[in-house]
C-alpha cells in the first residue's frame, strides 16, 4: 500500500521539471528494469504487482521495494497499459565528454532532436549497432522522457548520453564529421575511414547552420522515390548500418 | 463558421469506426493536403484558417473549402497543435492485389504491425526508396489512423496499401520470400535478385509461426551491441537501403 505522498512523488516524475529537480527518473517493465538493476545506474525504489517478485534478479537486496496493487500502479504509471512493475532510477551525473572515449570508434550526434519517440529508438540502433556514445545538442529532448526511456527497450543504460554546446564541441574535435544532408556524397560509396561522428539533424528543419560548417564529410541517403526526407530515426540506422557493413569494430 | 453538425461530422472521423462507415479519413498540414489533392485520392472537403487559403494549389475547383478559426480548427484536429489545415479524403477502395503488380520489383508486407508510428514511418520510407505496394495482414494498424497519416508525412498518396490474408497470399506467391528473422543469413550479404517480398513482423512478438514456413531467404541485420531487437520500422529501413544498394531500380 502506497502513501498518498509517495503517488504524488511518483506522479510529479511524470514532469521533466521534477525529474531534474530530484535526479530521478522512472523506467517501466520487467525486462528493462532487470537490465538497469544490472548496468551501473543506481535504482532508487522498485514498485511491483505481486506477479512480478519471483521474475526480479537477485541482486536487489539494497533496493527498496513496495508490492502495489493494480489500481495504484495505474496512478504511478506513465503508459495508458501498465506493464506491472515500474522502477525509479537515480539519474548519473552529467558525463565529461574526454576526447579519448571517442577515438578509434564512431559516435552519433544529434542536433536537437524534439520527438522522444525518435530519440528512444535512436538509442535502441544505437546499442544494436555497438555505438556507445550520443552526443547531443543542449535542446535535444532529454532522454529521462518517459517516452524516449520507453523507446530504447533497456537499451539507455547501455549507451552513454552527453548533453553539450555542440558548435563549441564541433570546433574542437580532430574527429571526421560525417553530416546527413539532402546534398551530400553518397551513403553507399562513404569512405568511412576508423573514426569519426556522425550528425543528424531536427525532425523539420535538419542540421542548424553554424553546425552544418562543421561537416567534413556530407553525406546523402539516395531518394529514389518522391518522399522529401526520411524519419531521423530512419536516416540515424541507415547511417549506422553503413557504417557497421564497411568498419570492423574494434 | 462550422455547424455543430459539421464538427461533430469531423470529430467522429477521430474513430476508427466511423473512418471505416464513412469511408472518410483526415489528413493536416498544408503538405500533406497539396500531396493529396495532386495525387488521384477524391477530396471530401478542405477546413483552412484564412492564411492558408493563398498556399492551396490552383485545382480546387470541384472540393468544399470552408474558413474556420483556429477555436473552430482546435475542435476538429486530431493533433494537439493543429497546423492551420485539416481536409477530408475518401479512403480508396480496397485495392484488388494482381501478381504483375508485385513482378520486377520488391514490395513489403507486413505481419500484425501495431503501431501507428512505424506504420506510418514504414510508408514514408518505401516511398523514400521507390518501393510501391505494402501488403499487410488484416490485423495491422489501419493506415487511416491520424497517427499513421500524420508520419508518413505525405506519402500515403503515393504507396499502394492492400490488407489481405497473408498466409493465402504467401502460399499462392511465387516471388522469392526475404523475412526478417534474428537468426537468419547477414543482410549484408544477401543475394536479393531481382524481385521479391519484404516481410516483417509484430513490435513484440515478430513474424507469425505460420507465415515463418513461407519465408523463402531468411535474413537477419548483424547485431553488433547488446540490443536486443531493432524497432520494425529501424529493419524495415535498413531492409529497403540494403536492396536499394544493391538492385536497380526498373
Amino acid at each position: 500500500m502506497l502513501s498518498k505522498s509517495q503517488i504524488s512523488f511518483i506522479k510529479s516524475l511524470h514532469q521533466k521539471k521534477y525529474r531534474k529537480e530530484n535526479g530521478i527518473f522512472i523506467i517501466e517493465g520487467i525486462k528493462s528494469i532487470t537490465e538497469f538493476i544490472n548496468s551501473s545506474y543506481q535504482i532508487h525504489s522498485i514498485y511491483y504487482t505481486s506477479q512480478y517478485l519471483p521474475l526480479l534478479p537477485q541482486n536487489t537486496a539494497n533496493i527498496k521495494l513496495f508490492e502495489v496493487n493494480n489500481a495504484e500502479l495505474e496512478k504511478i504509471s506513465t503508459l495508458q497499459t501498465p506493464q506491472g512493475i515500474l522502477a525509479l532510477i537515480h539519474t548519473p551525473l552529467q558525463q565529461k565528454l574526454y576526447p579519448k572515449n571517442l577515438q578509434n570508434s564512431f559516435s552519433l550526434v544529434l542536433d536537437n532532436v524534439q520527438d522522444p519517440g525518435n530519440f528512444g529508438t535512436i538509442i535502441r540502433t544505437a546499442d544494436w549497432f555497438g555505438i556507445r556514445y550520443i552526443i547531443c545538442s543542449e535542446n535535444t529532448v532529454e532522454a529521462y522522457n518517459p517516452k524516449t526511456v520507453q523507446s530504447t527497450m533497456g537499451s539507455l543504460c547501455r549507451v552513454n548520453i552527453v548533453y553539450t554546446n555542440l558548435a563549441s564541441f564541433l570546433s574542437e574535435t580532430t574527429l571526421p564529421v560525417f553530416g546527413a544532408l539532402l546534398n551530400g556524397n553518397d551513403i553507399y560509396k562513404t569512405d568511412w575511414g576508423k573514426e569519426g561522428l556522425i550528425l543528424l539533424g531536427n525532425e523539420g528543419h535538419g542540421i542548424g547552420e553554424e553546425l552544418i560548417e562543421k561537416i567534413t564529410e556530407p553525406v546523402t541517403i539516395p531518394n529514389f522515390g518522391k518522399a522529401e526526407s526520411l524519419n531521423v530515426a530512419v536516416s540515424a540506422a541507415i547511417f549506422c548500418s553503413e557504417l557497421r557493413r564497411n568498419v570492423k569494430l574494434n
